[in-house]
């Protein structure tokens, strides 16, 4: 069966954050903060300097899907309330996990945007769920997730009610063990030519090395997706998950510098 | 980090499902019954069948995880109440998959273990739910789970306080396309190498090809598994869900009889 | 496109070896020796071992496809040499890898099967070299072929004029890192029902891991393949390549033990 | 075991083809032409017109490795001889794969640049006689290799005296059907880091689709890659293989227009 309400035999869906920020209407928009929220005082300075670049959705973890019960799990709604305190006093939009469905209505007024992770794309409880809400999410892509999977999974929530959705390409696995994973960037042309889902790329999961981040990023841009996610640490080598692909400051400042430039290719291509 | 709870290093684990059946002491379990309820006359019938031939496990799938929303969706817990009511009148214990946390409790007194399937293989708010419940969990392992991503699940399970678990083989996502999936019977003496949980196979999802169910679950007796879990519908042509991959009773009793066989053989080889 | 000449709408192939060794005859052939020929000392101990157990069949490479150029690439046809004195002297049939074409004809008086490697299954200009010659051809499964790929390459050989072709599978590559590959048992039944060709397992390179070995044979013999090819060494923690999954002389005879009870059982389900 | 001759620790190589040519010397190279030459006039034309474009390498398959025997297998000597003709009445370098390592020398003076094709990534004695000629060769990535494997066979020819040698990133094999291939762009900056060599990218292999790929061309010059090598029919429905990936001259057009426009932002970047 193929998918109805989110494909793109209807009018291209443009995701509206509130103050003037949107996702899908041209512009290419940049979501970044820490893998996880840590404490108030990482997250506040990781805003901070993303604001002053021009940056207005901050991500940051709360709950963390780990492979092991073991590894930090995050800190859970204290962490959501740091990212709202925190937003709020920066003025910018704030986006992050939600794992369980009873969550959603918890986390309603915590979140801009809900993001259901890459382990919980066929998660169809959570996704009937936030298909109940009036509030964006965004949707990654499973880790050996096809596109049909993919979209299908997006059906599940617009089904429900709610088409704000945003598509997140974050790398799949393959047999390349030198990255992390394979960031698929041919997803995003194919996505846009299938759905009428704006499509964001994540080149921090997506290649899981730092070095590799900014590159990506700019291939982002020129295959028109509708933006990035990255995550940026103040300190990236003491980070307590992910630290190896967090860009530090430096790097998140010439990453920008980097996009810039290439938006305006964009413009003379149009 | 490393397992701890569910490795070998602790006894091995026996799971008791009640009424003398028992996962796990050296008998070959046979699970078996329709991919989905249907609908009473359905599973009874099936029920009826299995029971003469000895099968004391009922499986019925009554919430369906579907790549798509538009397909059958299940019974939900009227499906649950139909496989309760057979499972009595046969005396036979009864598996059924829960996708949701919030279904763990309303279906507590509905089955005999808990079903996780593939696509919540790291649902882990399922996960830790389901650890503070004390009765058995059968973990199917995900479509491109290593061994250790696996038995890490198990581990959040475990640690919640229910080690009653029991992991299953379902098929692993691969390049060939013939087969549904690639049934990996080497992972059965690992799991034993590695961890104190029984196993068992799904040779109906590991194949998805009915022809191929019996010859793969002769190969589990013979690599040690602890069991199987088949599909059998009473009419796989007419099946609304995986008709491809279900035995006709026919073809379920000469599997019995090839098992059965095989029995011995492992008797005389210890 | 269809494969024909290799295709199971022709006559059941039987490959006859000479001596009284046929494969595909529906007895459970054992091939077994060191995965290199080291040196005529190491072949002429492990053939004398196997020949006393009753294996009739005796490889060695000499030819070694390795991933790196430095790693040790075989003793090249002093190695085939060593291998067909070796076979004479225990009335062996001998089978061994050939990489290039201009070998083939060099090689014709030193083998009685040529061995076509995993990394060479799409080697056209060495299928069509060895389908003019008229000595039999094992053709190993790609590392990601499909099974249409592999029959194809099959038909490749048997279009120039021989089908003298045994096809085996040693495993795929997937995500489970634990094992060197994924043994595909589930394979062999998929080829008898497609094509004329007898299937052996490779059960040393499918799991590449001497402890499963044994284990992978029984279901070898319980899937009905027309047989095995295992590595043996008189000392594998010294051997100069694939050392730990050589099975050393008594877990050899174990498992020659373990498949002859399997072999009755093979004879009481007929 | 590690790389050595074609590890990052020595000069950055530049392959020179003559006539000006140069590959690696931060120019970005287009190389371009048929999948299959199929006759003098389709080729011809395909040059002419690439040549108006400023192409100046031809590519065009002679002997080309199809999964079925029964699929176009190419015209030869043949084709290698008219590829050899057009590039001389153009002005234009001529590359075409080469499959068996006894053509290597009968095709020295019809080829300027060898191709390795991915099926032949780990045909060792293919490199080894690439490896001993002094003219160019481009090394396909395996459909499922990692960069290690793909150096390591770089590696091989180098060792044997040849270093004069050329990536080609043409899309790995993943479980996303809606491609032929996913192209991993990421590899671009890892090979630069890790190897002295160039890297060029298939944009039309490593989509599979004409209508992406433009897109992935522009990405490619993104990511910093060496070149491209795309495929240009005259009338791609009706090319005797895989029309559905090539572009017609329309699209080729609109092609180079848009890398010429980034190649200026390249410009600016650094």
């Amino acid at each position: 069966m193929d998918i109805k309400l989110v494909s793109s035999s209807n009018k291209k869906k443009v995701i509206d954050l509130g103050n003037g920020v949107k996702i899908g209407d041209g512009e290419f928009t940049i979501i970044a903060g820490p893998c996880a929220v840590e404490n108030y005082e990482q997250l506040e300075a990781t805003a901070k300097f993303l604001n002053k670049l021009g940056v207005n959705v901050l991500r940051g973890g709360a709950f963390k899907p780990r492979t092991s019960p073991y590894s930090f799990q995050g800190l859970g709604f204290q962490g959501l309330k740091y990212l709202r305190d925190v937003g709020k006093k920066y003025n910018m939009k704030v986006i992050s996990e939600i794992m369980d469905p009873r969550d959603v209505e918890r986390a309603y007024d915590l979140v801009d945007v809900y993001q259901v992770g890459s382990r919980n794309m066929q998660n169809y409880s959570l996704l009937k769920e936030l298909g109940n809400v009036d509030k964006p999410v965004m949707l990654k892509r499973g880790m050996t997730a096809t596109v049909n999977e993919w979209l299908m999974a997006a059906e599940y929530i617009a089904l429900e009610g709610n088409d704000n959705i945003i598509l997140c390409e974050r790398g799949i696995r393959t047999f390349e063990n030198y990255t992390r994973n394979t960031l698929d960037l041919t997803v995003v042309p194919i996505v846009k030519s299938l759905s009428k889902l704006p499509i964001i790329v994540d080149p921090s999961h997506g290649t899981g090395m730092r070095e590799l981040v900014a590159t990506m990023a700019r291939a982002s841009v020129v295959v028109s997706a509708d933006g990035i996610m990255v995550e940026v640490h103040p300190s990236p080598d003491n980070a307590l998950s992910d630290g190896f692909q967090s860009l530090d400051f430096s790097m998140m400042n010439e990453l920008i510098n980097q996009v810039d430039i290439l938006k305006k290719y964009m413009n003379e291509l149009e």
